[in-house]
This record gives structure tokens, sequence and C-alpha cells, in this order.
């Protein structure tokens, strides 16, 4: 992580969630950034509540001409933010609304100084990637900042497919499902099955079995780097779920690539951001 | 287990597969029973093919005039030959396709001898409970002998619930669902989701949460004369499956108990049965 | 549980803690239960300070005279008085420091009223099995309360044992070490190595591979009154540990039998007491 | 991993195993590699038989004057191998004794055409990275290729330490001990302990902690150059041991950093080498 000086000059500001609260922070959001002089473009495919009754902007405008994104909310808010804007360049601060999430670093009853420290340069930069996945070859812009997840759309239900990693052959394997996660995603659904925690620096994808039919699958980590590839084996239904918001039905035979996204997100945090902090008082881990 | 004298008079024959195989091994049950007098009985609810051209009876007949029902099949036929007859009084005996599944112990290969020990009074009984699904205090028949699971449906979808054991408040838990299983199912689905082994003669019920947003949940046993009784809390949609082969739809507030059925499965086995060979097969165990 | 009338006339005294904290417990207990015409006998074996200068009578005479042991302390303070007393027929009941056991279910603070209830009858007696180590067929009272572990008393250093049940063979597995526990065990040491947590009235022994060689080990669970047998198969050193506290060196080709013993403790509870809210106090469940 | 055309000069052999087929198997290594004109230099740390009576040569020697170390045995041998000589700049070829390895990937009747490949430059080079362990800020070249663990030295015996991570606080932990281990040790004593698989591409170390007090541990990956740090909290006694063959006592306040070590092991593998292929067969994946 690197302390960088510039400022940002203009600032937009987004929410996916639709509550007073939310509009409470956008507000002061504004008020502060607007008494530092700096301009605020709110997007208009953000949930402000009416309260919140200013000019809004498209996200093609704002993509163009900002250089900040603040995302208020929780990780769902911010990962939206990352697939809308955060692909595209801008990088993106989160808000969250009284319990610290992983991405979303600062406290409500932090903002004022928060705020004032990161546009005055005081801030930390951080690089967190993609997944992309592509059906039979095509591309689609399917991208997944957490996991994206094969599975057969269903409880108890296997699918089996062929694993290939860098063109190898891994396994054959019937599971409920399989999910693919970033290091960002670490802390997310793979956590849930199990799965380790991989700090945002360790350039890997986790490879996590959801209920599989055999007792040694493990997780299995690979570098950021690498290709890897599904082969559906058998006439089940099948889908593909991107950061769990977008969910496409497959086919036998059909053949999913997962890999490193070409853009990045760039993740602005305080300069006392720690995410072993988080850690401890998402996991409950004792201090 | 108990070693029976009693001989099986009138035997009906049944699966769910429809295969040459399948078809194969009936015609070879029916010859063997025959020629030992006893009487044959073929399921109009089973999957033979044309080649086994003989009289069907209904279920309602068979289980008025059948000692004994021979499943031909996986484990998966034996679950539903336990759902029709089992539940009904019928002992159960399953005879596999090949290769040995926890419930159907019998080999093709050894179908003539076991067949002439079984019916001459030489085999194992064993009991296994079923458990019963009560949803807002109606109940339907919903009966499983492996599994209830409560669930969201959806994969990295949260459901929420309060959890009561015998009156007593355990737990709100958040988690893509619940895995309630007997010692019969602990080495089908719960096993996939890291579940413990529970043999047969152990009278006990597992709790197992799916992909718990908690990191602290761990598998339960409570006894198997315990009330689970679950409280939907969100207005999240939830199903209630039994066996994975009925999905029940659930809403906020629904009330679902979950305790062993008043009706029991009675298993029969050649002398030589044997749970942990069934493991060591199975689950790759070292001989 | 059964709601029991029956009366303390003599009530024992012990704690394997020396600590003022303690001593200050013991001189309230004695105080109230002198109050209410009930003879105290202290322990000669117990960790008192000075301060709890009384008479104190050994474990034998405590045996003989006493029909309630009261233990303060922690979780190891009650294993140790069910060694003493509780396999000797003693109730024990349990006193903790401040924070809620899973055996010692009194608060310090609750201590005067508690004592009031159960003295007078209002309590909840609750029946834990032991389990036995015979090694070589010989008996020397080897008993454990949580389990009774054979290990290689090394880190990272492999034993290799064949394992029967029943005197059926199971599996041959190289491991660190096995864990038997009983149900009051399953939420201490083999809690930690991930296994079920099993309540109290399921009548089950939880075997536990400790970091094992092979991906395919899993909990199991079998029967209360199941011999496990265990032989070592290969020349390294073993040890055979019971509850943490005893460490019996173990060589080539010895057998160990592991088994329900013939004496239970019985515990005694306060009419409240509730697995599941030590389960949410200790496990940290939401409530 | 990169083809290399250099070609060997002067080849050690090494073994720790003192066995008939390790020496048949160096025999025939130094008749094939005789036959090639190659220098052979037999390491007199070997435990070769008496058969193989050749002229021995310090490691000293070795390490100055070989470009090759052929290690004949387990992955035991090629850990030892990789502290004597890997540390030290000499590449290390394994040759396993007739059962695949992790790390000696040459089986002994591929043994002829697989030295004719490798020594022509027909090869893969492969980096795996030491961790070194530093207590009380003094370097003894305590290193380790797969873990270095810190413990209590018992089974169920608790010890308490502070974590830092890169000079941050990570968490205060009661265990029976932590493995800190390199994507190579990730397949070995990791691995029993429900680690996940590292690929050796990856360039992170895991934490893993072992029989945890608190339920919300969970492994933890870290980026190679990551300082790990620990501070014993507690008056117990503790370990540190490196690869399971050094165990170092450690005191109270006795403060250990694990890091990466300055130096790496280069393994020489033939061009079919294949990770996958490997876990299928040391992991029993299906094929």
């Amino acid at each position: 992580m690197v302390k960088n000086k510039k400022k940002f000059q203009s600032v937009a500001i987004y929410s996916s969630i639709k509550s007073k609260k939310v509009t409470q922070i956008a507000l002061q959001v504004k008020e502060v950034l607007e008494h530092l002089g700096i301009k605020i473009f709110v997007s208009n495919s953000s949930g402000f509540t009416k309260e919140f009754s200013v000019r809004t902007y498209s996200d093609k405008y704002i993509i163009k001409n900002c250089d900040l994104l603040i995302a208020i909310g929780g990780d769902g808010t911010l990962l939206s933010s990352a697939r809308k804007f955060g692909i595209n360049g801008i990088p993106v601060l989160g808000i969250n609304l009284g319990n610290l999430g992983f991405l979303t670093d600062i406290a409500p009853e932090d903002l004022t100084n928060s705020l004032k420290e990161i546009t005055s340069g005081r801030f930390v930069k951080e690089e967190r990637f993609f997944l992309e996945a592509i059906i039979n070859n095509k591309r689609h812009g399917n991208l997944a900042l957490n996991e994206v997840v094969i599975h057969s759309g269903s409880i108890a239900q296997l699918i089996e497919y062929d694993l290939y990693i860098n063109e190898e052959f891994v396994y054959r394997q019937k599971a409920d499902g399989l999910i693919v996660s970033t290091p960002t995603g670490s802390t997310a659904y793979s956590l849930s099955g199990n799965g380790p925690i991989v700090h945002p620096k360790v350039k890997a994808i986790t490879l996590l079995s959801m209920f599989p039919h055999s007792l040694n699958a493990r997780p299995l980590l690979v570098d950021e780097n690498t290709e890897i590839r599904l082969m559906l084996s058998k006439k089940e239904k099948a889908y593909l779920s991107l950061d769990s918001h977008k969910n496409l039905p497959l086919s036998v035979k059909d053949e999913v690539i997962i890999k490193k996204a070409t853009s990045n997100l760039t993740l602005i945090h305080p300069l006392d951001h720690n995410f072993y902090s988080a850690c401890r008082t998402k996991l409950s881990w004792s201090s």
C-alpha cells in the first residue's frame, strides 16, 4: 500500500440501498465535500430517498468525469459500485452504515474527518482483482469481485465436471457446486463454506467445492494468473453465479473459463486501514 | 441386531430405476424365489422395462399382502421403498446394481445364495427411524429417512431462523439452510457438508448448518426423542426438502417442527452385514 | 431430567484451585449451608488458602458420609471432583468463579439463592457417563469424564493403529492420535479438533482423529455401549491420556479397550439449567 | 517453469535412508551417469549400505563442487537434502522408492530415461522458498521447507500467544499450537490439520491453528513477504519445531519471528512434471 498525494476534484456518490440512513449520510458527504470545494455528482442508479433531491448523473457521465466514487452502504453496495464504476477505472471509497464491513471501512461518525484526510491526499490505495467468467469462449463482461460459483441451482443436487487448471487435468468431481473466489471473496461466501481467509495482498484464487461427493476434496489455492476451466460432464441443470447477483444457466458440455479480469478495482482507505482489525470485528477474533 | 427365524411367504419386488440391468436382476430374484415356493408380487410403480412382463400389483395390495419388499437399485430406490412400503410395516431388503450402497448391501453376484439364506430365516433385522416434518402444526406425512433440509432454495442466499429444541431457545442463525438428519442420513448429504458419521444404532438426530454466516456453528447431535422447531424470522423465500425428493415452499413466520416419526423402517440384511465394511468401501477407508 | 425432592444433609466442599476467590466462595457456601442446618465437610485434598481454616476430612470420609459435593472452580475442578467423589456415588454441584462453565453452572452471585433452592429439593439431576480405558486387559481405574486420547506424545509424529468396534475391524489409521470422547467431552478438547457438539442426553461416544494422514477421516459416533479397541501396529512411542490429567505410556502391540465405565456421575443443576444457554455463552452463539 | 539447456557436470548422490532398495537405486544412478560421462560424488552423510562402497565426500566438498544433487528416498530425504544442499544453491532432483512423493517425482523404473533427459538439459526448474524462524532476534539458521510449528509439546495443552503480522496486531489466541507453512508444506502436516492445498507457484504463507480454543479460527494466508511475529503471553512450556526434525524450547515472553528465508530451493523435475497428477495419486483425487 502506497500513501498517495493526489487530491480528488470530482466525486460521485452512490448507494444501492434506499433508506433514510443512507440519504442522511449522503447529505453529510455532500456538505463536507462541497465545503472543501469539491464537485459532487450523484449517480442516478442510486437508491437514495426523495429527501436527497439533487441533480443526478448517468453512470456513463460519472465514469467520464469523476475521479472518486463514494459508496454508501454495506459490502453489497460496494460490490455493485465495483462492477459499475470500479471496473471502469474510478477508485472507490466505502462508507458503512454503522457496522464495519470488509470493504466499507469508514464509519458514519468518522465521516467528516476521514473525508478531509482523504481528499487532502492522506489515504491508502489498494488494488483488488476481478474474476471473469467466459462461457464457451464468449466474453460478456461476466465479472465478479468476490466469487464465481458453478452450481446445480438446488440443494442436494449434484453436478459433475472436469476441472482443468492451465490446461492440466485436475479431477472429475461430483458436488453441489464449485466456488472460485478472489482474496476479496475469501471473507464472503467462501468463508461460510469453510474456505481459508486470504489476505488481499496474496495473488491467488481459491477453489472450494460445495458439498462434494468425495471426502478428500480440500480448498485449493492457485496463482492469480491461472486459467481455470470447467467442463460439465453430465446432463444436469447447472448455473453460473457472479457475486450472487447474476445467475446464468449452463448446459451439458458447456465450457466455463474463469480467470483474472484485465481491469482491477482501486479501493481508497483511510491511513489507519487495517485488514486484521476488520477480521477481529467481523469474525469476533479476540483482541 | 437379532437373528430371526421367520420365513417370508409373499415377497414384493420394486425398483425406481428403469434399466436392463435392473430388469435382469428382477428376473433372477423372481426365478430364485419362485423356485423356493415363494409368491412374487411386482409393484406397478416400478420402473422395470418391458422384458419383465409379469402381472403387477398396486402399492396398496402389496402393503396388505406382502411380508418382504426387495428393492433393486441404489440408495435412491431404497429411500423410495422406505417411504412407500417400509413406513407401512413391510421390511425392506436392498439389492445393489454392482456398487455396495449403505442401504443396499446384497451384490447381484451373491443374489441366489443371499436370497436362499434370508428366506430360510438367516438374516439380521435393523430398525431405522424416519423424521417427520410438521409445518404450522399440520401433519401431511412429510417423512424423510435421510434428512429434512430447510433452505433458501438458492446458492449464497441466506435464510434466518430461530431454532428451538424441546421448547428451549437455541440460537438465531443466518445460513443457506439447516440439515436435520437421521443416523441413516449421516452418510448421505450431511456427510458432504462435513457432518459426522453416526452409526445406525446411535439414537440421535444431527443438526448441521449449511454455509452459516457465523464461524462458530458446529454440528449438533441431540437425542432422537427431541423436538426441533424452526421459526423463519425474515421475509426470504425458503423451502423444506425431504430426502431431496420433495420440496415444499415455506413463508415467513412459518413454524416447522421436525421429530422422529412414529413408524420405523425395518431393514433386512444378510448375516455378514457390517456397517464399517460399507464405510471402508464407500468412503475409501484403508483396510 | 427429573425434579427431585430429596434434601441434602451432609455436604462436602472441594476445589482443586488455591485462590482467594475460591476461599471466599467456600466461606459463603459454608455460611449459607450451616445457616440451613446442613453439616459441612471440607475435603483435605482441596486447594483452599489459609483463610479457610476449618477442619478438613479425607476423601474416604467424605465418600462415606456426604450426600452432595460442592465443587468450586472451573471445569477442571469439576473433572477432578468427578474422578474423586462422583465416581463413588456422590452427586456433584459446580459453582463457577464468574464465568459460566459447561459443568459449573452456578454463578457466585446466585450462590445463596441457588443453594437454598437446591437443598430444599428443587433441582435437576443429570447422569453423565465415564469412559474406562483398559490396557492389555488390566483394569486400573483409568477413567475419563471428557475423553481418552491415544497419541504420539508429539507434534507431527504419527502413530499407527488398527481400530476395532465391537470386535469388527474398522480401519488401520496413521494420525497424531485419536480422541475418544463422551458427550460431556464433546464441548472440550474434541470441539477444538472440529468434533461435533453432542447433547448430554445422547447416548454416544465420539471418535475423532487428530491430524490424520488420510483425507477421508471423519468424526464417528457410536452407541455408548460399544467397545472400542485399538491395537498399536508400529514401534512408535505412544501415550494414553485421560481428561488431560494422566498420561500413560503405551508400547507396540499394546491393546487398549475403551468403553463406558460401570459407574456414572450424577450432576446436580438448578431448575433453570439449560445446556443451550451454556452453548450460547461459551461458544458465542447468537442469542 | 522454464525449460533449461544447461547440462550437469558433477552430480552428488544423497539419501537419509539406509536400505538395500536405496543402495540399489544409488548404484543404478551412478552407472547411468558415469556412462554419460558425468562425475559422481557420494555424500558421506548418506545412509547407504556397505554394498555401495565408493569414495564419499563431505557436504562442504559437494556444495563447492557439484551442480546437482540427486536425493533418493521419500519426502523426508528431500527435506534433509534441501536443508543441507539446496539452501546452499545446489539444485535437487528427487527419486522416490516406488511411491510418488510431492517432492520426489522420478520413479525407480523411469530412472535411466529420466536421468538421460535431465542431464541433456530437458528438465523443468522450480523455486521453493524456506521459512526462517528467528527467536529473540537471534538468527541461527533455523529453516523449514515445509513448516514452522509453535506448540505446547503436549496433547490438549494450551499455549497462549499474541500474533502480529507486519507489525499489526492480529489476535491473542489459545491453542495447542500454530502451524506456519510454505506452499510446499501445504500438502504435509498442514493438510492433516485441514489446511488448504496451496499450489507451489502461489507466493503465500499459511497460518493454521492447532486445536484452537476458539471456534472462529480459520486458516489464514498472507503474502510470502510478510513478517509473522508471535509473543508467548503465558508461562506455559512451548516449543518451536522445524519440518518436524528440530525442536527448540521457548520461554514466556519469547518472541518468534517467522519469515521467508533469503535463499531458495531449486527443484529439478522431468518435463512431464505435474503438481495435480501428484495430488491425484497422493490424495486419491478421482481421475
